[in-house]
Order: structure tokens, then C-alpha cells, then sequence
């Protein structure tokens, strides 16, 4: 990594949502940062939500995300408690999630790759109960495989 | 972004707390993006406590905050089960919640402004029940809209 | 921080565990920023697991450790309600556990220092009752304390 010079890269990644769930956006993300040639650096997440979140979690078993999912709704249970409840009852429970789960995140990038773990997939948390649409700014400081001339 | 060197900038934001509740620090953090002239890049804050802490949430109704405070009671209750109780009956529960939210946070920032989302807005969480004095460390990594001669 | 050109760093820190439970890994990680004569920047943890993560807590009183094991497991206990439940009755409660709490965090570094509170230890969060190997990857981007000739 010596000798090479850090630049930057930006993109806004639209997802549309189905509904309380969790959608996989590793390809998209990966898919970005082949687009871009990243090399190696550091790759960072952040969604422009406050009742949808990002989470990093298994990608094999499906059943850990209805788990999840259930555990969650769990610690956050819609409820007459709450005073904020003009948007509907899942609103107040997906504000909470979203407090307990991740606004940003960050991950390492070698020669153009997700640094990931075997079973490591990068999931955008939709609290709400409806479809939404959901925006996540990807944001990769790094090298370049091969730099442009600049 | 292509062709400007990146640089960074760091600054500690003292921040005085009231005793548990969240503190809106955005503008704080927006005039000092501002006050460096950043450009595009990214923004890091990183919270020197661990009884306080982190969290971007709604900020158009503050009844959103009042349920999240509750939620956040609910989940970690004052209660005499704590071995760790020597500095009262809400320090261990404000561990607790400083570590089911975030102790740092990564903004994305264009044209000098965070891109939060439009109901976004930056928190500072704390979870003693009195005043404190915080410090958050923002840490800037970018491009700055007029370079000085370096 | 003028004048000096950011350069870019990274590692992969092995961690074994001895089952469930909280490993302070400050100094292997400031050992690292030594080692690599880190000056002033931004180091970011990321770990490859869903079933360990990572947090930032008190280091001073290891009750605080021993009470938050408690509080986590009261948050996500051991259950038949679970789906996934093949590899063990400790499974899930750990990717719920890892879910609510950090896959990545960043700290800011200065004089090759990280900027931590005067309480805060980094710590692996080991969720599964075994003992197992984790790997945590450190990057850091900054600048050098002395750059070597590039």
C-alpha cells in the first residue's frame, strides 16, 4: 500500500424494501466497488434513515434472519405505550430498532474485495412494515487498481 | 473528486449534557465542516465515554426522543441485580445502553455538508441521570473545497 | 496534520477466546500503531464474525464486564423459540447479541495514540460459549510520525 496516493470515491445506492426484512446489498456494494477499481482501502456505509438500519450478519442459514427479525421485534414490540404513533404502529418500534442496530459501517477492501468473513453478508434492516425506498451513501477512501491519470 | 489530494482534520467538541436525554449536536458539527472548509469526504465522530454515547434519530418530533428514552429504560432498567453499583443505581444501566447504541458514527459530507437524511439528525446520548461534561472527537478525511497552498 | 500526505495501513489481528466473555485488545492494537509508526489519523476495527463483535467499555471495574454479559444474556437468552438451532443453543442468542452491538467502530489516533477516554478499553465480545479463533482487521489512514522516503 506504499507509494500510492489515497483518493475517494461516492455513490448513492437505492433499495427498494418489501417490508419488515432484511435485503442482502453485497453484490451491489461489491459490484460498486469493482465498477470504481477500488484496490485497497476502507469502504463505508451510511443510510439516510432513521427507521431503517444496517446490519452485518450470517448469510448462510435464512432461518438466523426470521430469527433475528423475531428477537427484535421482541426488544421493540409495537405498543399503545408510545407517543410518537401518528405514523402507525410500526413507526415508534422501527425508530427503536434502528437506535439498537447500525446507522453507519465500516469495511476493508483488498484488491477490490469486501474483506468479509466466510459468512458475512451486508444487509439493509427495514423496520417498517410497508415497502419503502431507501438510500445508502457508499463511501470507499483508497487506492485504485489502476489509477487513471490525474 | 478526482485529482485533489486528501487531507484531514480533527477537533474535540465539548458537549455540556443535562442529565439523561439526547443532545442535538448536528449544528455544532456542521459549522465546524464549515469553519475547515471541507469538501467532500468523511466524517467520523468518536464519543471519550462510556455512559454516553452515540446515536442519529429523528429530529422533527421530539416525542420520537421521549419513547426512545423509555424504550432504552425498559430495556436496561435500574435495578439492585448490578454487581457494579459503587457510582449509583444509573451508571450500570448507562453502560448497558452505550453498548446497545454507538460509541462512534461515520457521516458522509458533500460540498462541506453531511448528507444526513432529511429527518436526520446527530445525537448525543446521555445516560447518567446528571449533567456531565462530554467530549466527541470529530475526525475529517477529505478533499477541502478551496485547498490552501500546502 | 497540513502538508503531510495520508497513507494507508492494515492488519489482520488474530484474538482466541475462551468462550463467552469480554478480551481487552488496546494494547495489541496500540502495538500495532506503534509498529507501524502511525502519526495522526483514524484507526477502523472490523470483525469478520457474526457471532463475536466488538464494543468499547470501561476497563477500569470488571464487574461493569461481568454485568453486561448478564444484561446481554438477558436480551437474548437461550430459547427453543429459535429456528436455527444446529450448532447449539448458544448460537443464536450470539448473532442477536453481535446484532446489537458493533461489527465495526472507529477511533481517532493522534501522536500515534489512540484517543480513547480515560476509561475506555476496546474489547473482542466473544457470544459463543466455546472458545474460538476471531480475526480482527485494523486499518488505519493517516499520517506516518516519520514518513519513510516514498
Amino acid at each position: 500500500m506504499v507509494g500510492k496516493s489515497l483518493v475517494q470515491r461516492m455513490h448513492k445506492l437505492g433499495v427498494d424494501t418489501r417490508g419488515s426484512g432484511l435485503t442482502d446489498v453485497s453484490r451491489q456494494v461489491g459490484d460498486w466497488l469493482q465498477q470504481i477499481g477500488a484496490g485497497e482501502g476502507l469502504l463505508n456505509l451510511f443510510i439516510q434513515h432513521t427507521s431503517a438500519s444496517l446490519t452485518i450478519q450470517e448469510n448462510a442459514d435464512p432461518d438466523v434472519l426470521a430469527d433475528l427479525l423475531d428477537a427484535m421485534a421482541h426488544l421493540a414490540p409495537e405498543s399503545d405505550v408510545y407517543r410518537h404513533n401518528s405514523e402507525g404502529p410500526d413507526d415508534m418500534p422501527a425508530h427503536i430498532k434502528s437506535a439498537l442496530t447500525s446507522t453507519s459501517l465500516s469495511v476493508p477492501v483488498t484488491a477490490g474485495e469486501m474483506m468479509l468473513g466466510t459468512w458475512q453478508g451486508i444487509y439493509l434492516w427495514e423496520h417498517r412494515s410497508r415497502p419503502h425506498q431507501r438510500n445508502i451513501v457508499l463511501h470507499f477512501a483508497g487506492t485504485l487498481l489502476e489509477t487513471p491519470a490525474e
